[in-house]
């Protein structure tokens, strides 16, 4: 890899851009390249929290995703569009590395807890130098900014995916000290069920767009809502109290 | 509370100082008084972060934990100690804030995560205008210095604790999809044969100091250690593969 440029996943942190860290800013503001993903027709998350900290002659490189909806993830053919579209994305990017350049490639929050980075990571690692710039995560600035202590001494937390089945999510509800519920959106309800079941839901806040200027914050208990937005989780804290 | 300060707990990251946030930055260089933690005769490991971010004329709420080495945790006289600990360290903070200061309280990581801000949190809370400037943690910066995904899609995360009996840990460890297990330490041999029972031995990394100038990475099964020290962790990363 000699001569070859460097490749960095940027977390770039959940919304707020003064969440970017002292890291992050300083990579953005030196890296030739700025590559990232967005929904077609948008600035794209990641670019926008990005959008004071890249240098003025940064190169950029966007992706747009090859979907702006959701279809069936589980699909043969969602799979197949995803996966040439993280080939074709790493050939471009890999052909400026090749080309002696540094890149510095955007992800919202943490670049490797579930981040689209990882994909590109995947097709690139083994052919280039590789630098993760770890990012505050969303579901940290969604509990922070609800001010709840998210975890105290033993307590184990699980994060779960909102896409789960009712019954394998009571389970781990059951199980966990204090649980993040990601991928809520349009399972909204099953996940209020879930959370009713397993004795819950009044512990269980939902976070739209935690720490960005639309945010919003609601007891599960309170929203009556039938979907919540992308960006969007269920908290549910330690019940633990102080010492 | 007008005319009060306003009591910021700031997450300083996991031990790299440009690992802060841009926000925790500026708050640290406005903070009339920052306040922390330490191990007596330390400088403090978040005190240390926070070196070079504090503003010239800040004043120094420095507060000594009053064990240096681990005791039983569960013991009556440890509890009692830390409460009236934590009792001290509010009231000497709710003082600076009556004056009218704004007292930043450095925190490892990320505040509401394990922090120790929690408790001061917890006695202050209804008292005073308290803002969570949240921060990357310690098992972000650990995954990203080993550079493997930790979780993608709809993986299920478990964050537990070492300090967590071998059959419960066991069982945790078989539900999650990955891991991260917190508080090693001396628990180190258990947490090996409860990874070794789960099968899951081969994918688990131990992170010493992840982040600091001593890190040390090392594959569990190469491991023959006998304790780990106190910034250690131990992550079982995701089986799932790329898409």
């Amino acid at each position: 890899m000699s001569g070859a440029g460097k490749l960095f996943g940027v977390g770039v942190g959940p919304g707020d851009p003064e969440l970017l860290t002292v890291k992050a800013a300083r990579v953005l503001r030196e890296a030739p390249v700025a590559a990232y993903f967005a929904k077609s027709g948008e600035t794209g998350h990641a670019r926008r929290i990005a959008d004071g900290y890249l240098g003025p002659d940064a190169e950029e490189l966007r992706f747009d995703y090859p979907y702006t909806t959701e279809v069936p993830k589980r699909s043969a053919s969602y799979r197949e569009a995803m996966a040439g579209f993280y080939d074709r994305a790493a050939s471009d990017i890999g052909a400026a590395l090749d080309g002696g350049c540094d890149v510095a490639l955007l992800c919202e929050g943490d670049p490797l807890f579930y981040g689209s980075f990882m994909y590109v990571n995947d097709r690139l690692a083994s052919r280039f130098d590789v630098e993760v710039v770890p990012g505050v995560s969303a579901m940290a600035a969604c509990w922070s900014r609800v001010g709840t202590p998210m975890a105290r001494g033993d307590d184990c937390v699980s994060v779960l995916a909102g896409t789960l089945d009712e019954d394998p999510l009571l389970r781990r509800l059951r199980q966990a000290d204090a649980s993040v519920i990601m991928k809520v959106g349009r399972h909204l309800p099953k996940v209020r069920r879930a959370l009713d079941r397993a004795g819950l839901l009044d512990r269980a806040v939902l976070v739209e767009r935690g720490s960005m200027p639309d945010e919003r914050i609601v007891p599960l208990r309170e929203c009556k809502d039938g979907e919540a937005p992308y960006f969007s989780l269920v908290l549910v804290p330690t019940a633990r109290t102080t010492s």
